[in-house]
């Protein structure tokens, strides 16, 4: 999936400010600063001084916009996703949860993405507040696209109306990070394509409704 | 489930030498020593002569059993998986993995085991050798477990016979470490029984046959 969606999740999010200009620059260096100084000295030894003095702000300009390194770490984190995950549209569930599981491995091939998941990963280890910034990022993330294609599939009938969209989008992408992360398998096309079919199967089915 | 199947994981594996005596203490005693040693000072600061002093054994004794700090690392891991993942045999391949999962989650709820698996799987986010150690042996308790219940569910007739028992485990398994690592979620009840649900219904359905 080298071309990218024309409707990033970003976009999808009412009420979301993105602004352009100046202030959309310094957020887009912060982050990056803040990805490139992550993976080479590690989260522990990462501080909000080190990069501002990398993005060529004042600490001041992080600590205002992001409250502390935890918020800019949480940041960076959704930034990576948003910008590479996008809501896809095929037409059936199975294929926009395929077209998902495709995306996800694809950004974990692409040398950068895999190095900052890591050292996002490893610092979520702890049990400090990086782990729960970290999590609520890319969870916001998934929630976000997994809410719109499951309204399309229920909308189309696929599958019933109680439907848990996060479940949906754990279900897929659970088999994938298991592989990354705890077994270290390599992930191949056959896995993202089963990892969607499952996913889709159990959801038509009826297995991955709302708790009531 | 408390109670400890009286069958375990290595009582299964035709040829395994499972010594008694003082082999075996000097085994647990190494393995108990590795863990601890983990837990306080980390991986990184982990080293084959420390675990050495605080077992009370020479450290060529471990070099002789283990070849390095890897092999006891993964020996370590193994044997937390070992002594409290049994083969369940309910009935049913559902059954049977909903006691797996159960097991699992409670296994991850006693305090010294999530943080030892924290710190196995932190070190496992590296990429030297306590990588693929820590990876493989996981994955060998996983899949010997699977084999066997798999081996009886296509006996039942519950699933193909080409079903592949390890993708069954991992299908299982997956969604319950992604909570655990990766969205940092509780792991409650109905996890645990929607993924052996989800997995034996993607099993029945011929979702998870071995590639060809």
């Amino acid at each position: 999936m080298r071309q990218r969606d024309p409707h990033p999740v970003a976009g999808q999010r009412p009420g979301t400010v993105r602004p352009g200009g100046r202030t959309a620059r310094t957020r887009r260096s912060v982050l990056q600063a803040a990805l490139t100084e992550l993976v080479e000295v590690g989260y522990s030894s990462t501080g909000v001084e080190k990069i501002a003095i990398r993005a060529g702000v004042a600490p001041s300009t992080i600590y205002r916009r992001w409250g502390s390194l935890e918020g800019v770490v949480a940041d960076a984190a959704q930034s990576v996703m948003e910008e590479n995950l996008s809501v896809p549209d095929t037409g059936t569930l199975e294929g926009d949860l395929s077209t998902l599981t495709r995306a996800i491995v694809e950004l974990f091939n692409t040398p950068p993405y895999r190095a900052w998941m890591d050292v996002l990963i490893g610092s979520a280890l702890g049990h400090g507040p990086a782990r729960d910034t970290f999590a609520s990022s890319t969870l916001r993330t998934r929630a976000e696209i997994g809410a719109v294609i499951v309204e399309r599939a229920v909308k189309r009938g696929e599958v019933p109306q109680d439907t848990d969209a996060a479940e949906v989008i754990r279900q897929a992408a659970a088999p994938l990070y298991y592989r990354l992360y705890i077994s270290c398998e390599p992930v191949g096309e056959a896995d993202t394509v089963r990892a969607a079919e499952v996913a889709a199967t159990a959801a038509r089915q009826g297995l991955l409704r709302k708790a009531v």
